[in-house]
């Protein structure tokens, strides 16, 4: 395997971008690394990609097709990723011909909840509780440790609650095992929480970081409904989410933009629930209220260009549209800060777009 | 002549709006569709077109190719323009099947100094002084009206100081005449202006108007080197400024986006210089400053879709990278509002990107 290099000139506008995935990750990557003179070539799996309207160059192919992902890589500068699921056998082909960012270790502990949580854990850093279930005898052992409430997830490829149950005995542990298909999972501990935050944050690669302000979120049926900033945490604590995500960021040697989702519980604690190593939906209301947006960041990051300043100029609430209610697009149509994908089928559960509303800045809270 | 419908249904998102030309404008205007939800067909007569980049289709062809220009406006659910000076016969043709914005006449009016000065004339509204030139004979006389000092222009085809003659004597005017190829010109009297403003607003199919705050505009050499938001206007002259670009929009039945220049006098009097029926170069502050930017403006205009607000949440400088200053890419690469066009041929004169550095809003002066 080629080793990614540490320090890399810095791509010249128009050059390539590669990205993987062509959802609405994608195609904010794609306007992003647009606007800064930069090509994007999408690759994806699916020919109704939305990404692929905004793209300059297009590869529909599996995600596991060698062939495809070696042309795919000798036609960009550098790839970067929408999604945290990209199969360890493609990155490692990419890596032999391009540079990749976030690098394949960066995948590898995010694409796995117990590594996530041990590699969190291992930094000193406190998650939700969580026990390994490697089989139904598992769960119930796991169930009877942490007691109570618990939630079981598969290991992998969960996401907006998919692959998780909720159980409340023993029993229930075992059979939720069963029920989502006897897959490496892992039972984690219920934990009462006052509000869900996260952090957006970049790291380049000379180690350089930069944090968007936290944003607080609400979920709806497992899907973030709602992003507010400021967040209403203290500064302190906000301070202490920042550093948790930079030692995260710093020890998986990352290089683009990462999410650090967090439970902010009862007595004020910061628990990380989970990274995405890419940009985050609980980030896109920085479209509309600063300078750099995370995508244009983490296009930055991509491309070995400086990070920009993550100040914001406004507030945000930033609200996703999510399956029929883009019907109401005529009702919306006249608000400021509306975002739609471009997707065609409408489905429950799917992101069709978001509306940003920002109003006058307000200073952190003390 | 197919009617064009005074008022229509608004385009569902998905729908395509077609943008004849390839540059930047045309490429902003693509990126900004595709916010909306929106596909971009961009029609080029060069391969090589800025635009096509962030298309989602692409065609290739002569402005002047009917059978070409068939195909695409019918390909489109509504069709728009990054530049004025689509032939007459190509608008005739696009019309016939597709609801085009702004409509054939405003680009009649534009597309002709002579006819755009008699038009702003004949609503009252004062331009720098003038004659029609159509011969040396003429030019001679005209340079005897006006005196002093004179500016020869021909009626068409001329941007950034291009087709355009200082003359400080009857025999220059005659001469530059002869310079510019013969063709209908205009003589205009040199005003001594204190600057250049110029007022960027957009005006919808029901009638509804919206405008930015107005920029003072510096050009070198013929080009726009920068604009300044706010543009130091008392609000009295702004306020006049946007009525006089509201009476110019509502008279050509103007939908889309517009930009009216106007000089400053040394006794704070406005005169209209130019009207540009199309987004123009002194509104793309409004990308970083505004909710709402003057190509998303132009694009909900066009698609029949309310008006965004055109209020700013900063102050603003946007500064033109002309020719050879893309070169100094890497020095840029750390500024916020760094917009590149990606283009490939570096040229003298030639706009290849901008900088828009935003600051903390202060009010308009009285």
């Amino acid at each position: 395997m080629k080793v990614q290099p540490q320090s890399r000139a810095p791509l010249a506008p128009g050059s390539t971008i590669g990205i993987l995935g062509g959802g609405q990750l994608g195609r904010m990557l794609a306007l992003a690394a647009a606007r800064l003179g930069f090509r994007s070539h999408i690759y994806s799996d699916e020919s109704e990609s939305c990404a692929f309207s905004v793209a300059a160059e297009r590869t529909r192919a599996a995600f596991g097709d060698r062939q495809a992902l070696e042309k795919f890589a000798r036609a960009c500068d550098a790839v970067t990723f929408e999604f945290e699921n990209v199969p360890d056998d493609s990155v490692r082909e990419l890596v032999q011909h391009v540079f990749v960012a976030p690098g394949p270790e960066c995948l590898r502990i995010a694409q796995d909840r117990l590594t996530e949580k041990n590699f969190v854990t291992a930094l000193g850093i406190p998650t939700t509780p969580f026990r390994n279930v490697a089989d139904a005898a598992g769960a119930k052992a796991a169930f009877a440790e942490l007691g109570g409430r618990a939630i079981l997830k598969t290991r992998r490829l969960g996401y907006d609650g998919k692959g998780q149950r909720i159980v409340t005995s023993a029993g229930e542990a075992a059979l939720a095992f069963a029920e989502l298909g006897g897959v490496p999972s892992i039972l984690e501990g219920f934990v009462d929480f006052v509000f869900e935050a996260s952090v957006v944050a970049a790291r380049s690669g000379d180690g350089s970081f930069a944090a968007y302000d936290m944003a607080r979120n609400e979920h709806e049926q497992h899907i973030l409904r709602r992003s507010t900033v400021p967040a209403g945490l203290p500064q302190s604590s906000a301070r202490e989410a920042v550093s948790m995500a930079r030692r995260i960021a710093e020890n998986m040697d990352y290089v683009g933009v990462l999410g650090v989702e967090m439970f902010v519980t009862r007595d004020g604690k910061l628990l990380v629930n989970e990274i995405a190593p890419r940009v985050h939906n609980s980030g896109h209301w920085t479209l509309d209220a600063c300078e750099v947006s995370q995508f244009e960041q983490h296009v930055r990051a991509v491309a070995g260009w400086p990070l920009g300043r993550p100040e914001r100029h406004s507030d945000a609430v930033m609200e996703n549209l999510i399956g029929a209610e883009i019907e109401t697009w005529r009702e919306l149509a006249g608000s400021a800060g509306l975002h739609i994908y471009g997707k065609r089928a409408v489905r429950p559960g799917r992101k069709m777009g978001h509306i940003t509303r920002i109003s006058r800045l307000t200073p952190a809270a003390e």
